[in-house]
This record gives structure tokens, sequence and C-alpha cells, in this order.
């Protein structure tokens, strides 16, 4: 590895960016002004844009219209640290072992952003000028839900217009396999409360008398799945593209064993979840309903004999195409009315929503991001792949600038993003840049 | 009202006598210092005995091998009183309103146990003798566990054997009813913990694909109760005693409507259980599951996408006669075991358990404290009624001393035992001295 690239990884990684934590605000913006001047020295227009909080840096080319235009997306901040007893080196001294620098913000995101960074250095190096139009905007906000981008997007749509955007935020699926996720699973979000009594009651004096709100929540979000783990509110599945059996074919051939990777990774006693599913099927393609939390009554040590007055529970549903998250919310408040227990009364708060995200891998960019993927690492057959989370930023990017997103990971999937010993494989530091370089060429030669 | 008399009330409530704050560990020993006073002032030999924390106050005749002997039992301490501010006058400042004096411990138990010692000064008074052998044993951990009572009388056994024990620390059914309580239901409890992923996960990365504890543990404990609110365990109800004819008919018969009565005071939506039991039926002579809390994954503002790695649910059930505790337990965790949902693991606790009690009414102590109520209401009709609490000092009573216990309650159901503006009616002072009256020559008079 060049020692200039890894001098420039290492200045990156010792900036404490933690956005979460303000105290920290001063490091962010050196960190920022860092990434100001290095893009500059790479031979970019590079500014810094202040938000409200933590500033975006703003990276570019002069405009050719001859030539499409490319976003590459990334952040400079970082999860705090905690807990640092378990990690094996200080978080923002990095080191490398073993062909892995440590670090925080390693893989998360500043490895994959530099990769990129250099990349573009190397082919300006090289040949003078891109085959794109660029821009990289970088921001310090990931990690506390992006509150400035947007705003910066529809304040500079036209300056950002683009022909599409890449996101190197996410993992690989595997050490050494090229990675194209395609698809992202959107979110729903509401909070169910079951009130009985005015107040908490004594369960001797009141107990068999009047309805138990504890039970009856139990009761009620107990008839959200059948006990194989299908969700059973009606219509919840109704608006669900089934997969295509290309997709389907190009999952089972995926060279890992999911079932072996999540039952490690996850520490569960099985795998569980609807029948007749993949393990890939279910968590890319399947709609969920999940209890986040729940609580009522008295939680601390011991026994308190009280009947709660109320009981809370906090449910997510993770969506997929073609799902419409105002729709899938009004059937579950349909569905919990519907059910609710005799003897108490229910309150649902709806919260916030997330579209899913699809793009064909066989469009123009899909298929030029397979080629360059392909040729970046030595020929490997690239895994397309979905995930099963959500990244808002990438319908920030189709519903503002109406590019869409190719998520091209770089992580591996031992990581460590936001735990302790976070880590970057120098390899892909290096693949990465190749992946930049093939990128470009292959979007730039794509007829418009 | 004899005005010495509501001194001596006064001068009692004055004491903030809060067991549980170790701060008022010297309020407790002047209180019962001052009880050790009061009582020798009555003619009774009285000693302060130590325990490991507050004292007990044990005041006794000289013992006639002729007589009966009868305990009452009473206790000095006091909840604290907080929310202070919801007070309408200071707690430990007694103020008589309406003819109700307002204090802390009014009800529970100060203004009850002062009408015993009042009963039995007037009757000295009047005689010079009592009817019977009497002691006092008012304890000032009672509302911290009783955890040195017991102990007390194993190690006092002979010298406290007695005939029969009598308990003023409840409520009347209603003003001017006098009332018997001959039952009480007993309680065991018992933790479960499901636990899935080894840590919390990411919902959108690992949900579908693994089974989620809180829905785990939602399904498991909705499987205790039908919907009607009968509970399905097998052989749950199978030692319960039905009741007595006299008993449905009896309390069909208490000048009370329960369910208008039940409803107000919960301030539930409705009433609700076991369909077939009137409500005094299912409060007094049902057993029930109750969940008394209810804890998993993240319960603070707003939502994190997180599969909880466990979840936990406390339960309590309350029995009855003649509903064994340990094998209760049994069939609950086996009835647990059974229906633990797919993919998780269960991990169950058993916690304390006390015994139900109960005794005939019409046993010759039963028709002795029916007449004393009787007499000492003006005649009025005595309601013979159950509680649905659980007193443990009775089970005590029971298993050290031989004893059956005559819960006699002088408190009203509004008289906000354990909540701001607890209050005494100043009228059920001067009945409770007339009942001590009447009961200790009734029991006297019982032939051995």
């Amino acid at each position: 590895m060049n020692q200039q690239h890894l001098d420039d990884l290492f200045s990156f990684l010792r900036f404490p960016s933690i956005s979460t934590d303000d105290r920290y605000r001063q490091d962010l913006l050196r960190c920022a002004e860092w990434l100001v001047h290095r893009l500059r020295r790479v031979g970019l227009k590079a500014d810094l844009v202040r938000t409200d909080k933590h500033p975006i840096v703003w990276a570019r080319t002069p405009h050719d219209p001859a030539k499409r235009t490319v976003l590459i997306y990334g952040h400079y901040d970082v999860q705090p640290p905690d807990p640092l007893e378990l990690w094996e080196s200080p978080p923002f001294e990095p080191v490398i072992k073993n062909g892995y620098v440590f670090a925080r913000g390693a893989t998360d995101n500043k490895g994959q952003v530099l990769a990129h960074i250099l990349g573009v250095e190397e082919t300006l190096g090289k040949t003078g000028q891109l085959p794109v139009n660029l821009h990289f905007v970088i921001e310090g906000e990931e990690e506390i839900g992006s509150v400035g981008l947007e705003k910066f997007l529809c304040e500079n749509r036209d300056a950002l217009r683009c022909d599409v955007a890449v996101v190197s935020d996410s993992e690989m699926l595997a050490r050494g396999v090229p990675t194209l996720a395609y698809g992202l699973r959107g979110l729903a979000a509401l909070e169910v409360k079951v009130t009985g009594p005015r107040l908490d009651l004594h369960s001797g004096l009141f107990g068999g008398a009047v309805a138990n709100p504890i039970t009856a929540l139990a009761q009620l979000v107990a008839t959200l799945h059948d006990r194989e783990g299908r969700v059973v509110v009606r219509g919840f599945y109704d608006q669900v593209t089934p997969l295509e059996d290309w997709e389907r074919v190009a999952w089972k051939r995926l060279p890992i064993d999911a079932d072996e990777e999540l039952l490690r990774e996850s520490g569960s006693p099985a795998l569980f979840g609807e029948k007749g599913f993949s393990t890939f099927e279910r968590l890319w393609a399947r709609p969920t309903i999940e209890l986040n939390g729940i609580s009522g009554g008295y939680e601390g040590i011991g026994t308190k004999t009280v009947i709660a007055s109320s009981a809370m529970a906090k449910i997510t549903c993770r969506l997929v195409p073609k799902q419409e998250p105002a729709g899938v919310l009004r059937l579950v408040n349909e569905h919990l009315r519907a059910h609710v227990p005799a003897g108490v009364e229910l309150e649902i708060t709806s919260g916030h929503t997330g579209p899913w995200y699809l793009m064909n891998p066989k469009s123009r960019n899909g298929l030029a991001a397979q080629k360059a993927l392909r040729e970046a690492f030595g020929g490997n057959e690239v895994a397309l792949v979905r995930g099963g989370g959500s990244i808002p930023i990438v319908a920030a990017f189709r519903d503002v600038l109406g590019a869409e997103s190719l998520l091209l990971g770089l992580g591996l999937p031992d990581s460590r993003m936001h735990s302790p010993n976070e880590n970057f494989p120098i390899e892909n530091l290096e693949a990465g840049m190749r992946l930049n370089q093939t990128l470009l060429r292959e979007l730039g030669s794509t007829t418009t």
C-alpha cells in the first residue's frame, strides 16, 4: 500500500468526529476543513457548507454538459466509541493489524469515502480529467439523522442535478465478493398504549374485577402474527411485489450460507420466520412487524403486586416494494382496533415512515456498476443483494434530485460498525480506489 | 368526643414513623416509647422489644389461667406521605374536618390501634379488670414486610400463646356496616424471561430472520387466559373450594353495589373478569393470574429499531382455598414451558408465596365477633366478607401461635391508606372503643 494513502487514512481517522456529542463540535469542524483541503489538493472546487450543526463538505468538477454527472455521497461523522474498555487499541489512534486498520469510523464511513477520493485523485493524476462531472457530498450528521442534508439538497437542487448517486456506506456480502445492493426495506413506526384503571391498583384488592392492561396489551400484540411468524393483519401482504425468478435464483447462489451466518451473528438459539421463504428472502423481500419495546407496571427488582394503569408497546414495520407506508399503518391500526380486549382502552400513535427503495440492477447504471465491480475485484462474480434496513438519504436523492443510488458497500461483515474494534481492510481501500475509477469510466460511457 | 382521646390520637399521629426511610429511625423509636408509656398508663405491663430495625411494643395483663387469651395486633409505622404536594394539610399535623381526622397513619393503623387501647383503658377504668388475658403486639415494620415479627413470635411462643388474634388493619365494607373478614387470598409470584439473540439486534438487518423475544413473550403470556378472563392453565382451578351456598347468598345481600363501587374506585372503563361469578365472588373466592410488570427493548421517547435480546414479565397469582402455592407455581411453570414460542429460550424464576386464609365465621370466635360488632355498631347487620389481598401476619399467627385471626377493620373505603389525605372517621374511633369492649366480653365468655 502506498504510504501516502495510509497517512491520509490515519489523518482522517484521528479526528474524533462524534456528531452525537456536542463536545466534539470543533473536531467535526476541523475534520471537515481537512476534507476540504484534501479535496482541493485532488483538484476539485471544494467548500464547507454550514448547516445548523455540522457542516457539509461539497466538492465538484467544473460542469461539462457533454458528460454525465455522478454524485458520490459519504459522511465524516462517526458513532461514539463507547464502551471504551472493549477496544483493543484507542479508537482514534488508528493501527494496522493483519491488513486491517482499526479505528472508529474505519468502515463507517471514512475508509470508504477516502477510497473514492483517492480513486479520483489517481484518475486526475493520470489523465488530467474525469470521465464524468462529479460531486462529492460528505456530510457530518449521518449518525444523527442527516438533519441538514435534505435542506442542502433542496437549496442546491439545480447545481446538484445528477444522473446517479453512489453510496459506499454498507457492507459487502463477504470478503472478496463485489456487492451491489439494489433494494432496501422501508419503515413505518407506531406506538400502542392500552389503558385500564385511572391509576395503578392493588392486585389483591382489584385483581379479578377489572381488566389488566398488561395482559390486554400482550393479548393484543399477540394477534399480529401466527405462531409461525406470518403477519396475520388483513391485507398486510397485498401490495407486496413477489420476488422475480432471477432474484430467487441469484440469492440461492450467493456464496455464503445465510443461515449459518445469521445464527452466528445474532447468537439466537435458532432462526425463525415466515415459512416458505429462505432467510435472505425473509430479510430482504418480506415485510415484518417487530415489537421494538414493551413496558408496563413494575419493572424493578422483586415483586410489586400492582395492576398497572397502562402498558405500552413500540412497533415498527419493515416494508418492501410496493407497500405504501401510510396504507400499512392504516391496516395495522384497523387490526389493532378490531382486536382490543374487553375492559381497556386503546390509543395508537403513528410514528415516522420511510419508503422502501428498489432499482433495477440490469438498468444501464446497474450494469455499469456490475461491470466496474467485477473489474475492481479481480473478475469475481458480483453479488446482487438487497438490504433489510433503510438508508433515508437514498430516498432524498430519488425524491429531491431524481437520481437513483448505487449502493456499493466496501465494508466487510465483521467490520464492527457502531461497535468496539471497528476495522476496515486495507485491501478494500485499494479495491475501492480501483472501483471508483472503473465505475466513473463505466458510468461516463453509458449513453444518456 | 372525649378531648383526652383526641389528644391521644393527635399525639400518636404526630410521629412521622415512616419505617421505609432510615432517616426517621429515631421518630419510630420515640413513637414506640410513647406507646409503651401510654399502655403502662392504661395499666398493662408494657415493654419495648428490640428487633434488627424498629422495636415491637408488647403490652399484657397478668396471666389468669381461668380466662381465655386474646392477642390484639397493630402497627405504629406508616407509609411515606409522598407525593406531599397533594395533601390538603401537612401529613403529620393532624386536623379534624367534618368528623374525619386527616393525617398519615390515621386509618393505617394508628386510629384503629388506639381505639382498642382506649377501649381496654375504659374497661379497666370501669371494672378494674378485663374479661380475658390480653396481649397487645404493635410492631413498627408492617410497611416493610414485618421482618422482625415472626422471630418475635417464635421466641415468645409460649408467653404469647392465645386463643384468638384480633387484627383491625383493614376497611369496613361501607360506613356504618360492621364487617368481619373471614378469608383472604394467598399469593404466588414468578418472573418470566424470554431470551433470543445474544445482544440487541438491528431490526432492519435481522428482522424476519430470528424470533423477536418481545413478540414471543407477548404470545406466551397471552396463553394464560382466554379472552373472557378465565385462566386456561390446566388444573389451575382443580383445588379451588366452591363457594358455599350461604356465602353466595350473603354476598349478594351485602349493602353496597360492588360493581358501581369498583368502577368508581378503579376508574377503569369497565369491569372485567371470569364469567359466571359476581364481582365479589371474583375478588374474594376466585384465583387470578395477574401480570404486574412487563419490560423489554426500547422504552424511551421515539423509535429505536431494535430486536431486544430479551424481555421479562412479572406475574403474581392470587390463590383461594384450598390452592397450594407451590402446586400452583408448578402448574403455571408447566403451562409456560409447554407454550414457549419457537426460536427463543425461557427462564422462569419462582418468587415468594403466601398462603390463603379462611376461618369459619360461625365458629365460636366468629359468632362472638359478630355479636360484638352488631352491638358496637348500633345493631346493624354484620357484613361477612373476605379480602382479595393477603395479610402475611395472619398466617404467622396461625402457624406460630396456632391462633385464628378475627379481621375487624375500622377504616372506611375512602380512607386513602397509602395515599395523600389519609383519614379516619372520629365516629369509628368511638365505635372501635365500643367494639373492643363488646368483643373482649364476648370472647371471654365463650366456653373453651
